[in-house]
Order: structure tokens, then sequence, then C-alpha cells
């Protein structure tokens, strides 16, 4: 890895712009959702806590290293050719690192605690190889808006990580029902509230090209965030007769953001983004009562932290949502939200609204193929693997 | 409420300015104030720990909500009239909500413990009704100078809840006296250690126009803070004869936040805002050492967090220093910051000085008094409801 | 203090140049790494966590008071002569006085559990009288690059800590070995995270003066990061037969930022900073593990936290690196880059490299020469008061 960068990458020399200059905030905000947020919302189940953070700092650290040479190759590949062989990074580029590293870390909370590094190096190379695809079909073949990676990032790593927890499942089992504990659960509070707070800059991150696309972008992700607090606590509260469970709580508040990744760019009315956080928080928190004891029970699919709750159902919603929406623009308004978004954007898409919602259902469905793909594959290269 | 916002409001269409586009680091870090530091801050007392992160949590959600129809709705009583109906949200609007969170998690600070979701309900609604009507007439009908809020968030946010307190003081019983625990204090120095680091933030959030007044802001914010840090060790070490107390460590180092809040734009002296920390840490030390007994004793007020020392005197003293300090501005050095303030503000006040000093006055009287009285109000509607 | 800083120090009323007034989230990220970073580092001794982060906040305020009347004395003293008196201060200054106070933090982490408030007064007023003139020497007279202050902030801070800790190790005896335990990893991880996390801003914070550079040094500090992780970890995995052991992922793992520090922007092949943090990574874990045992059987040193590890051979590896990377530039994207830098650059040196290679190296050996001076001094002294 070390020689492949060495030969092929060099710092951009270029200037960046004025506005990617200000990006550096919000570089450091993902990352920070990476390490303490994901790290510590794993914490919560109490005996995985040492092992649940030192996993994330690996897996950090040389997903970042894969990412700079596959992306730019599958770049290379289906867009511009080798003609360039020459890879140039920055900062942009370096956000764009730690949003794959939020899809293995996304896959890898649905095996924590049952693999150990040898799995782990197999499964995220993997998964890297196909997110890298991924990316570059929905992104620029397709032509998908997706700021946040509803798609890109939440279905293709929650249903990636499923496949291969199902494909493993009768290798690895739990020994024993993972216990959480009052401090277990204090430290799994600093994840989710590092997480909630800064997924405004998640998903604003690499797409927001002006002040206007930014402003819209924190407004919305920010009012889905509330919404899907309200959801989870009023339906945890009054549904399932447990009081306000733990484990809900620090899992399906943040459902408001996977879900508003898609269609945030898109959205000028604050209340739809309010209701949309406020359903999928709901849906989320139901999901978590409900459905994952019923999917344990059919199929044997163990998740240790709901992955499926969390990022698999909000990801697929949140391209469903982004499809309606966009498709059914109507008043002069939203046309204008719309036109405005589509010129200032990078994809320099025609505003033609109906054609680009189907064009949402097909990069969602292109993140759910290919998930299940990769996820076989790492499953079955694992199974040989597996002592 | 979700129908209320999504008839009337938008976001803002107009890009922002230069200025207010980098604002966003700025309303990252007052959030992460209000959930990472107000929420562990509460974590200290060991039994409530979880709960007070998990209510922090809840109230942030949907006071931001409250406070997107309120502040609005007194702004076109008061100003504008109802012409306008549509309300335009952005960043900066974002940053406003979360300032009226802080106001109410300081009262609930005085309250945690002893009240559950229902009492949580009713006093933040009458709690915002209040607060949106005291900002309003504080900033813009009396047009008092008050970047971090002493007067507006802390003194407003104190009084009210100790108001509710007293009030309910026969009905809301503490049981025990809340113990702290070593693995708690430390939780709380996470709280601490943010609302310290990011109180600059806090206090140029919605001022600063220009890098002069940002300068301005965060010097003497940050010099302040460092001020009351001595005071409290000092004072903690020597005078009481118990050694470093935690309780003070952890809340009485931030009082140099809370007092400088309205000061801080007018200051150019560092040397005065290092004072005017210190004092401040000194006397909100001694306070938790001798006055909240006293006033457990004498009128049966019990603080569970000690907001009467960490935001109402601060928050009062805050309001004082600025009037002294704008009222006696006399070398021209003094004069030309002041004169360079006030121009550049978005107030547009003249510079005549001793007349601003009676407005500060009144602003940090009227915060008081309306405390007072919506306090009272909550705590009536509380006592009929409470079972 | 106060009296000093009331007289002699302004506010810096000029606008901050466009650059200097997006510096303020860089300031932000620098002070978490003091408090949080550092603070939360050395928790991870279990019955010192509650000193280590109440003596980390008290220091962080009063040195940050010195660093105010020590640095512009030296300034006058040393380069500009005693005509302009006034000191005026603004957030690029604050940035400054956090770094004196890492360099300080470093030193404290040799000595941490085994001295108590007079020690810490004596050897931090003695340090930052070493440090400051230190500064002013390796920057403005040697004219070193050293963006990170690989040797200005690291070598000095851990050689003079372990001076002290050598001349004060028959009187200040360890009484067990500091255990861990869980939780105190847990908390230790905190502060591991947020120092790698915003180390990008800490060696950008005061140097970069347009967007290339700061790419420049973000991109080698990230990558070098990322490195020592890998090498830590295979490092710690493979060769000392313990697995993966606490204490070297908790610190180790950091030592591709010390050591990046001043080669950071100077590298325009990412793969270098890869290998360089990779090899700093696996020296560093092999001294906790081996160097470490050794010193304290051969020469009595006690280094509670491993500085010597983590700051001392880093940091002096750093000015090597720096020495060796600018004296042999040869191809013509090297001189491209190094021109573009040293133009940019506030020394405004001329583009010789070899002899800026040599500079380097003075630079290094000045840093380590200074702190042992000044170490003997603070031992003595502390030896005089110590009962």
């Amino acid at each position: 890895m070390i020689i492949l960068i060495w030969i092929f990458v060099r710092v951009n020399l270029a200037s960046a712009s004025e506005l990617e200059s200000q990006r550096y905030p919000a570089f450091q905000d993902v990352n920070v959702m990476m390490l303490i947020g994901f790290g510590f919302l794993m914490t919560f189940i109490r005996s995985y806590a040492w092992s649940a953070l030192a996993w994330t700092f690996l897996i950090n650290a040389f997903v970042s290293q894969y990412y700079i040479i596959l992306s730019p190759f599958w770049e290379r590949v289906l867009r511009h050719g080798f003609s360039e062989f020459m890879i140039h990074i920055d900062i942009m580029f370096l956000i764009r690192c730690s949003y794959s590293v939020a899809s293995i870390l996304i896959a890898f909370g649905g095996l924590i605690g049952r693999i150990g590094p040898k799995e782990i190096l197999i499964i995220s190379t993997v998964h890297m190889i196909g997110y890298t695809l991924n990316e570059e079909l929905v992104y620029f073949k397709i032509k998908m808006i997706d700021a946040g990676g509803s798609s890109v990032i939440h279905t293709y790593g929650a249903y990636f990580g499923l496949t291969t927890c199902l494909i493993l499942s009768n290798k690895i089992k739990p020994t024993t029902n993972p216990k959480t504990s009052y401090i277990a659960n204090i430290f799994g509070f600093i994840g989710t509230l590092f997480l909630w707070l800064y997924w405004p800059s998640f998903n604003f991150g690499i797409t927001a090209m002006n002040t206007f696309e930014q402003n819209l972008i924190v407004v919305n992700t920010f009012l889905s965030l509330t919404g899907s607090v309200l959801g989870t606590y009023i339906l945890s509260a009054t549904a399932f007769g447990r009081g306000l469970e733990m484990e809900s709580i620090l899992n399906a508040t943040l459902a408001g953001g996977v879900v508003i990744g898609a269609p945030c760019s898109m959205i000028y009315r604050p209340g739809v983004s309010i209701l949309i956080g406020f359903t999928t928080g709901m849906i989320s928190t139901a999901c978590f009562h409900k459905l994952t004891p019923k999917l344990l029970q059919l199929i044997g699919l163990y998740d240790t932290c709901g992955i499926h709750n969390l990022h698999g159902i909000p990801g697929l919603l949140g391209g469903l949502w982004s499809a309606v929406i966009v498709a059914f623009y109507n008043s002069g308004y939203d046309v204008e939200v719309g036109a405005k978004f589509f010129t200032g954007q990078f994809l320099n898409i025609e505003p033609r609204f109906m054609h680009q919602g189907a064009l949402q259902i097909a990069g969602t469905v292109t993140s759910l193929g290919l998930a299940i793909v990769f996820g076989i594959i790492a499953g079955l290269i694992t199974r040989l693997f597996y002592k």
C-alpha cells in the first residue's frame, strides 16, 4: 500500500477555491463522527467496549489508504481512462475517504464482537472494492442526487454487513446475549450525541457548492434529526410498555440523519423534514422492538448493533423519499429551489424532475444490489479462511 | 407543531453573506455545548446521569421547534406586523434556537431529578413564551448590548428555574441528598471542559459582524474563563479547608463565561476581562459553599445543580459590569473601540455612552422581572397538574 | 499577572486578514486537544484520573497568562527592542498560547501523580521562561521550519520533563506501580482520539498562510497518523506476544503526529508521510516495551506516561526527517513545492535547500540543549523547596 501510494499519489498543488478552503471544519466534524461517534456508540455493549474502540481506530486507518487507491482506480476505468496516471489528493478527497470509513463501520456494527482481525481485513477489502465501484456508478453513471449518502453509504453498508452476517451465521454464533450496563450506556451516549451533532456536516461535506445549498442541507438535516428524537421518545415511551429503552434512544434518534441524506438538498419546507424524521424515528424504534427478534428467529440473522433498523431501512426510505419529492415538484417556489439546486450542483443535470425521480430509485436499487453481491463474496471468502 | 411549521416556515433562499457562511463552525460549537456540555455537566450526580442526558436530548429537540414558531411570532407582534407571514430560517436562526435551549437547560439544572416528562413539557412551554418575549424586548426595544446573553439567557434562565423551584418546593422534595462518585465526576468533567472550550463561540455566535468584533469577543471570553479557573482554584484550595472540591471545580470555573457575556464586546484591556473572571470565579465558589446551604435552610430553595451560583449571580454581575464599562468610557482608545463597535453593530446605536449604560441596567432588570413572572406562572400551572 | 496584563496588553484592533479570520476553528481544535486530549489521555492511570484532569485545567489557565507576558518580552529583547511597549493580542496569538500549554503538559505527563501544586507552579514557571526563549531562537534566529513544533514543542517539552524527573528521582518515588482499569482505558481513549483527530489543526494552526499550505499540512499529517496507527497495531500484535496492549494503542498511535510536525509542510509525496508515520509508530511502540523499563533500571528514570517514547524520540526524529527531506530536494516537482512553500512562508527564506537542512538540525539541537538546561534549573529549584 505504501509503495502504491508512493508511486501514484501526490498532494494537489492547486490552491483550493474559497469555498473548499472553508470545508476543513466539516472534514474534522466528519472524522469526529467516525472515531468518537461510531467508536463510542458501539461501547454500549459493555464487554465489547474496548474492542469496539480499538477496531474502529484500526479500520479508520487502513480503509482510508485503500480508498486513496481504489476510488481513483474505478474513476479511471469507468470515466477518465488512464491517460492521467497521477492521483492528486486534498482535503475534499479526504472527506470522501471518511465517507467510505462510515460505510465499513456500519457493516462492522452488525458483526462486532464475533469477528477477529483476520476477518475484519478480508471483509473490509471486499467491502471497499464494492463501495468504490458503487459510488462511481451511482453518482456519475446514474447521476443520483444523494448528498448525505442514504443509498451510497448507509444502504450499501448496512445490507453488505447483513448479507455477510447471514452467510456466516452458522459459523459465528453469539455465545451469550451481549449485556449492557449503566456506565456503558453513558459512554454510548457520547457516541450518539457526537453523531447527532455533526450530522449536518456529514450531509453537506462534499456536496454544498455555495452558501445557499449549505443552508438548505444544514436546516433540513437538523430538523429531521429533532423529528426523529421526538418520534423515538414518543413511541418508545407509549407503545411498548417498557418505558424509555436505552437501545432505542441511543440508536433510533439518529435515523432522521440517515433518511434525510438523499432528500436533504431538495426540501424547502422544513415541515417536510420534521415529518420525514419523525416517522422514520418511529419506524426505526418499532423495528428495534419487533423486527430484530423476528429476523433472528426466522432466518437466524443476528445483528449485533441493530444496523438494519438504524441504517438499512432508513437508508432505503431516504432513497424513496428523495424520488417522491423530486418527482412531484409543482409550485413555483418548488421549481425555483429545484432549478437553483440543479444548476449550482456539480452534476449539471437538466431540470427534468420526473426523470430525476426515476434515477433516485435506480441509484437506491443499485446500492442494494451491489451490497448483496459483495456481501455474499465477502461472506464466502471469510468462510474459507475461518478456522 | 409540524403543521404550523409546514405552513409558515421556509428555508431562506438568499445566499448568506461571506461572514455568515463562516458561522457554521460556531453553530456546531454551540450545539456541542448544549448536548455534550450541559448533558454531561449534569451527570456528576451519579444516579441522575442517564436521565440528565436523556432529558437534555429531548428538550433540545422540541424546544428548537417551539422557538421557530414563537420568536417570529413576537417579532411580528412587537416590531414588524403581520404583513410578512412566511418565516425564513437559516443557520443564523438555528444558532438563536440553540441559545433558547441553553436558557431552558439552565432552568432545568435547578429542577433535575425531581420532575418528570409531563412537568418538563409544561415548564418548557411557559419558559419559551417568556424567553422569546424577553429576547424581543431586551434586544430590540431596550437595545441592550448583550452578545453572550448574560441577561437574556443566563439571568432569565436561572431566575425562572429558581422561582419555579421555590413554588414547587413543598411538592417536589429531594428524597435523599444526591450522591456523586469518582466516575460520575469524570463524566461531569467532559461537560465542563466542552462548555469551557466552546464558550467563545457561544459569545460571538450571532453578534460578531466582522473580524474585529470576533477577535474582541474571543480574546475577552477566553481570558475571563482562565481568570475564573484561577479564582475558583485559589479560593477553593485556601478558604474552606476542604481542599479542591469537585463541585466548585466543575461549576464555578465556568462563571467567567457567564459574567463576560454582556461586556465581552466592549472591553479592550484584556486585564479587565481577567479581573472580572477572577472575581466572579471567587464569588461563585463562595456561593456554592455558603449561599446554597443558607437558602435551603431559610426559604427551602433546593437548587439541584447550583444554577443560582453559576448562572444567576454571574448573569446579574455581567449586566452590571457591562453598564459600568460602557458608561465610563473615557480615554481616546476606549472611545475608538466603542465607536468602532457601535457603528459595526447591527443595532446601529449612537455612541452616547452614559445613556447606553442605563439601557444595560434596564435590560438586566427586565430579564430578572420577566423570569420571576413567568417562573410563577410555570410553577402554578405545574402545581395544578401535579399528582 | 493581572496588573502586568492590565498595563501592557491590548486587543488587536486591526481587522484580521481573510485567512486569519478563518483560523478560529483551528484555535478551538487546538484547545480541545489541550483539555480533552491531554486531560483524558492521562486518565488511563485509574487513581490519577481526577487529578490529571484538575491539574491540566489549572495549568492551561495560568500558563496562557504567562505566555502573554513572556513571549512578547523575549521578542522585544531579541528582535524588536522596547520602542513598542504595548502588546496586541488576537486569536492567532492565543493559538501560540495553546502551543506553550501543550509543551508544559507534555513535561507534566512524565511527572504526573508525584508532584503537587507547589511543584507544578515552580516547574511551569521555569519551563515557560525557557520555552518562550527557545521559540524565539529557533523560529526567528535560526529560522528552522517547524510548523507543528516537533522540536519547539515536543522535543523541548519531553526532555525538559525528563531532566526534571531525573533530578528529582530520589525525592519523588512512585509509591506503587500505577494501575489501570477497563473503564480508565476507555476514558483514556477519549483523549487519544481527540488528539489524533485534531492533530492536523495543530500542525497548520499558525503556519499555513494559504490554502495550498493548509492542504499540504493536513494531508501529510492525516496520512502520517494513519501510518502510525498501522505501525503500532502491527508491531504490538506480532512482536511482543502479549496481544494488543492498551498502553501502546493509547500512546504510540499518536507518534505519527509528533514526527510529522517539522516535515509536514515540505512533503508532496503522501507515501513519504505514511512511511514516516509507520516507522515512528513502530519505534515508539518498541520503546514503550523495551526502553522504558531499561531506563528505569539503569538510571532510575521513572517516566509516568512514557513521554520519552511518544514525544521525545519522535520529536527528535521529526527534526531529523525535516533536515533530510529539505536538503535532498531534487526533482523539478520537489523544487516547485519547496519554492512555493518558501516564498509563501512568513520567514521569507531563500530557496537554498542544503543550507536549510543544516538549520533544521541546528533548531533541533538547540531545543534539546535548552530543554536540558532549563530542566536542570527547574529540578534544582524544586529540590530546594521540596519538603
